[in-house]
């Protein structure tokens, strides 16, 4: 479907003037009379229309026996009806020009084939006439600017005042949870939308389509698989357009999809490692769970930014600054040293038995006298190397007012963000400062995890908006054979992309090799090249530091004989003849396709490195030279490139370099390119060049049902 | 003063007959007025005795002009008076024999060097009738069995029942918060302390006393700083002999004092590092911060215990299910697959919809069929390899009745433990099940480390149960010289006591340095041998694989030119001779002396992974095999002992009880030894072998000030 009509579906399912309820129920307490209840209740200004041949009229609202009977024009219908007749409503809806339908119903996918089938049949023929489906499986979702609440959820029980928060959830129940959680905290969600088994709209799609609403400012989302990585990546990018944060939790940290495959220790990669790095890359920030997430939607509300990662912390407490000050390094924020000028306008109000540094202990003297808190807050803000700050008290039951003046106070006369961090704090108190548009927190670290989310939020803006990923790709090869490429021409087209290969020539005949050598004018590594054979290694199929005529031609001779004993099948082409490269610092490079997000580089540490520790970063191809050096850094073992015991350090430039070079091939060939390995990459006082090559390509028909490149 | 006088002294302090408050206010709002409004309004059964010349009753009160014209026998005397007048105030209460003070007053060693002469004055005043003296610079302490409110605190304005939880707090400020955040939860705090700052009682002797008390369960402590380590592991031993946890948190992660230090990458353990893994070491629980505290507390203070590792998981969400097996694998908990009998109980109750595996989904069809929810949370907890459950809801804001009704039943049916994890939840569900006596939290992952501090704490008991530490520890040598120790008698020494060592041999002369090669049979290490020279590879001291005659004669000149060039001043021993040993794991092996804990035994594994990794493990000495495996088991890179890359794996057993031997040694040692180096210890298919040997000193004078080993 044309996609710009189909965008034009959704935004009217989530604005719909008129909505009907397939299966309506007169008993309000159930899920097709909840809806109802909900749309009449919180006063949704359309027509409702309840379908149920069974009644004549629920309350005052005629009911329709069928679908059929309709009038024109209904813009959504909610379908709440044992899966069984879920077919056969749908298809009615189609035909009867409903604009988009939201299925309630379980039973279908998420009971197995038979169930799956019933899905696809429903899809289909909602598909013949373009009306979107969200569901089945699903609460519904909720309009809290236009009061539409085609859900049965809990959330819709209480209070459900529209808000800046989009939030989309695949599940349910967690995500009920999650809405009461963000009304708990005064968070208005002017989207709540559950997408349950995703058979048509998606959670990008419907994430992008409320995204664009202006009166949104964070959206967030909660996942528990993923299967289109472009359609999220596309999410990200127009979230980063429009200045609009995307908070994501998703589940199964641990393994993709079976959990027992997390133990498999073959694998270097866990698919969620993937998932994290990529969505970073895009400006995505990442709960680890729903408190988490809370507590960034409420920094990432606000509507001041954290230019800068400087945080400022003023306690009554010296062991919660230091507290604070702690989790704040863990976290990749600085505790700056106040500048002079500001050290001595806090040393102007603040007592005696006052610290002046940073965190600035105020004590709990400011009940007394206000303006040292008031003053000291304002001046650690005003120093130029503090970009956020939280002010941590406690209790305070008996100066709530007081309090709420202050913070009141701090905020006019400041433009950064700062939180207000109030443990065990009066009910009132949190109440009052969420009213005054004041985000607080109740507990120390929570704090400042958030304003390390809302510094990152600004840094990966700064950093997408500098990156300019528009290069040219190289095109995949013509004519290729799908399978394991010949050595000579893989590394030819590395190099040709920028990617530093060592030499290296094919000796089909010892004399050859013999010619190989003499040309290398040195020692030389023999390794045996068969399309067969793609761990040399473990045949004993590579021979070092060759250098001289004999060793060469008995080099030869020794591993076309082992290759034959090891591997008697194998297609033999000869024996690669390849200088030996030197370097103190060996890294593993390389390219895989994830199912989700396609052309994936790796890089990491070599050796029992990246065996033990699996010391990897990743990212999505293409990314520049500032993204690979953001691998670099993310390495545990980072401080290696940097020299240690008296070795010199590498240049991490040009590994940054060879990096994007590889990430930029990558993404041409993501139509034909299966597997990438170059192990070892050798590093040492000059640019890194990959000493080994493994490149499988398959064809284009094998990869057309996986992810482009985009 | 006698210990027993002491703690006498100490337990009358805590349970008073009679209280007087120095400085006694008639304005109940001030510091000085509120203890009396407490002892007042919540029933303190004994005497209240105010002490102000100003007046002649407070209330009902009669007020005494001074401490000299006190009754007899005044159990404890609360000061609240400015900081000059306190002296004369505690010295007069003391000659007056009052039984303790607790002094609220700031303006102490808190404010530098003459606030600590003061404070040092007020407590040789007190000693020298034997007076405990709880602050200065506290809040106080409350013990709620006895309605004893000796205390300004915040935490005394509300509701303070009585309870199993003993809360001790160096800091006011954040332990009121911790406080007021047990109460929100329904914990009750038996004793609240805040020790202020510990003039003369301390954390450690105030948490001796308390725990106890029969009544308590459960004790926590909030700690800032840390000088007497061994107080506090006596205290951990009693708690474990007693059979109650000890939950501690402790700020300054990062560093000791200066947070600078942090940054100085010279020095491979953060005192931090070394206070966890000694006080885990002690089977004490550590909290990161305060919410985890309570939460582990909640955990604790529940009487039931999981006698294992196993955790159970029932939903109404798949989602929550995957988060929380994540989490329960991060730390430290299995989610095992449940038994056949146990799957088939499952499969009887629960509808076709939901799974039955562990995490169990029991969706949310349990409104209508509470048998759902119940049966299958009791055969979930039936299952034998199940140790802990928990159940995970949202909500169900109508349905609290039905659901206290399923938990309370639940209970009554099994015998381990288990938390209901409601998110979103009612307060009045949360009050309800508190009630009961049923653990609650609001949210997954906090349930989930909570299950795990509850397995963590069995664990600690078996094992130190197990744990015999009993062993003949050698003395320290006579007549030796401080400084650093020979080779050839340091290697003896240790080689003596168990700790396998590469033999030596000091050749004063060529000519020995060539009979030692010929005695060894094989090539030599030779290495500069000097008092002055600790650090023998940076001048070059070091040579390897000599192995005939004039390498080593030419070694030998070679190795003494140039440590006297670069050390002219240096005295030269001469050179030790060494057979080469191999081995294909290198562990760097220490012995440090802690300011706070004494001799801390160090193992981590050798090379470049030391410096960057800091991969290292501490304990204090000594310990036995078991506690040396656990040291090896939580080295980052561990699985390189178990043989990577083709390598065979090494003896784990054998590296243990070197560990262990040397850990005897080492607090043999503790009066003299000031540091103790073997780097490296090589670890090849036999036992492990030191192979460098650094052994310094010191006279028994110098480290007499600092902790001794027990």
């Amino acid at each position: 479907m044309n996609a710009s009509i189909r965008s034009a579906s959704i935004a009217r399912m989530l604005r719909p003037r008129s909505i009907a309820v397939v299966g309506a129920s007169t008993d309000f307490t159930k899920v097709n009379g909840r809806p109802i209840k909900h749309l009449l209740g919180k006063g949704f200004a359309g027509r409702i229309l309840p379908v149920n041949p069974k009644y004549e009229k629920i309350g005052d609202l005629v009911c329709y026996p069928d679908a059929a009977s309709l009038p024109d024009g209904v813009d959504l219908a909610i379908v709440a009806v044992p899966a069984g007749q879920v077919l056969e409503h749908v298809r009615a809806l189609a035909l009867r020009g409903v604009g988009a339908a939201v299925v309630f119903s379980s039973g279908f996918s998420e009971m197995g084939a038979e169930g799956k089938a019933l899905e696809d049949a429903m899809v289909q023929a909602a598909r013949e006439t373009g009306m979107p489906v969200c569901g089945p499986n699903c609460l519904g979702f909720i309009n809290a600017f236009e009061n539409v609440y085609a859900t049965f959820s809990q959330y819709a029980d209480g209070e459900t005042g529209a808000g800046p928060v989009a939030f989309v959830t695949q599940s349910g129940a967690f995500g009920t949870a999650i809405a009461a959680l963000a009304r708990q905290r005064g968070l208005g969600l002017g989207y709540f939308i559950n997408t349950g088994n995703q058979s048509d709209l998606t959670f990008a799609e419907l994430m992008t389509a409320v995204i664009e609403d202006p009166r949104i400012r964070v959206a967030a989302g909660y996942l528990e698989g993923l299967e289109d990585g472009d359609a999220l990546i596309a999410l990200a990018r127009r979230c980063q357009e429009l200045g609009k944060p995307l908070v994501l939790t998703k589940v199964g940290r641990k393994a993709s999809g079976a959990r027992a495959a997390a133990s498999h220790t073959g694998s270097l990669a866990v698919e969620d490692t993937v998932f994290d790095a990529v969505i970073r890359q895009y400006g995505v920030l990442r709960a680890r769970n729903e408190e988490q997430m809370l507590d960034m939607l409420e920094a990432l509300a606000n509507p001041r930014p954290a230019l800068g990662n400087g945080l400022g912390i003023a306690t009554q407490s010296g062991g919660a600054g230091v507290m604070m000050a702690d989790r704040a390094e863990e976290v990749g924020l600085a505790v700056p040293v106040l500048t002079p000028a500001i050290q001595q306008r806090l040393a102007a109000v603040m007592p005696a038995f006052g610290a002046a540094g940073n965190p600035v202990d105020v004590t709990g003297q400011f009940v007394a006298r206000p303006e040292l808190l008031r003053e000291s807050v304002v001046a650690l803000m005003d120093d130029p190397n503090i970009h956020v700050a939280i002010v941590w008290l406690q209790l305070m039951t008996a100066h709530v007012d007081l309090l709420v003046g202050i913070f009141r106070e701090i905020r006019e006369r400041t433009t950064k963000p700062f939180f207000v961090c109030w443990v065990a704090a009066p009910d009132e108190a949190l109440r009052r400062l969420r009213a005054e548009g004041i985000v607080v927190y109740t507990a120390g670290e929570r704090a400042v995890e958030a304003a390390a989310a809302l510094a990152q939020y600004h840094r990966s803006r700064s950093r997408l908006a500098l990156s300019a990923p528009a290069v040219p790709m190289p095109r995949p090869p013509e004519g290729f054979m799908p399978g394991p490429q010949p050595t000579v021409e893989a590394t030819a087209w590395l190099r040709e992309a920028g990617v530093p290969m060592a030499p290296v020539a094919l000796a089909r005949t010892a004399a050859e090799a013999v010619a190989h050598w003499r040309q290398a004018g040195g020692p030389v590594a023999l390794k045996i090249e068969s399309p067969d054979i793609l761990h040399k290694t473990d045949i004993g199929g590579v021979l070092l530091n060759a250098d001289d005529e004999t060793a060469v031609r008995e080099g030869f001779a020794s591993l076309m004989r082992r290759a034959d004993h090891a591997c008697p099948q194998a297609r033999l082409d000869g024996v690669i003849v390849q200088p030996m490269t030197s370097g103190h610092v060996e890294l593993v490079v390389g390219v895989k396709r994830d199912p989700v997000f396609g052309m994936i580089v790796m890089v990491g540490l070599g050796g029992v490195l990246v065996e033990v520790l699996k010391d990897v970063a990743f990212r999505r191809a293409p990314f520049d030279e500032t993204e690979a050096a953001g691998m670099l850094a993310e390495l545990r073992m980072s401080a290696l490139l940097d020299g240690v015991r008296g070795k010199p350090a590498v240049d991490r430039k040009a590994i940054s370099a060879m990096l994007a070079a590889l990430s930029r091939w990558a993404a041409g060939m993501a139509p034909v390119l299966a597997e990438l390995d170059l192990n070892p990459v050798l590093v040492g006082n000059d640019r890194p060049v990959a000493v080994d090559c493994v490149m499988v390509l398959q064809d284009a028909a094998t990869a057309q049902a996986q992810p482009a490149q985009s």
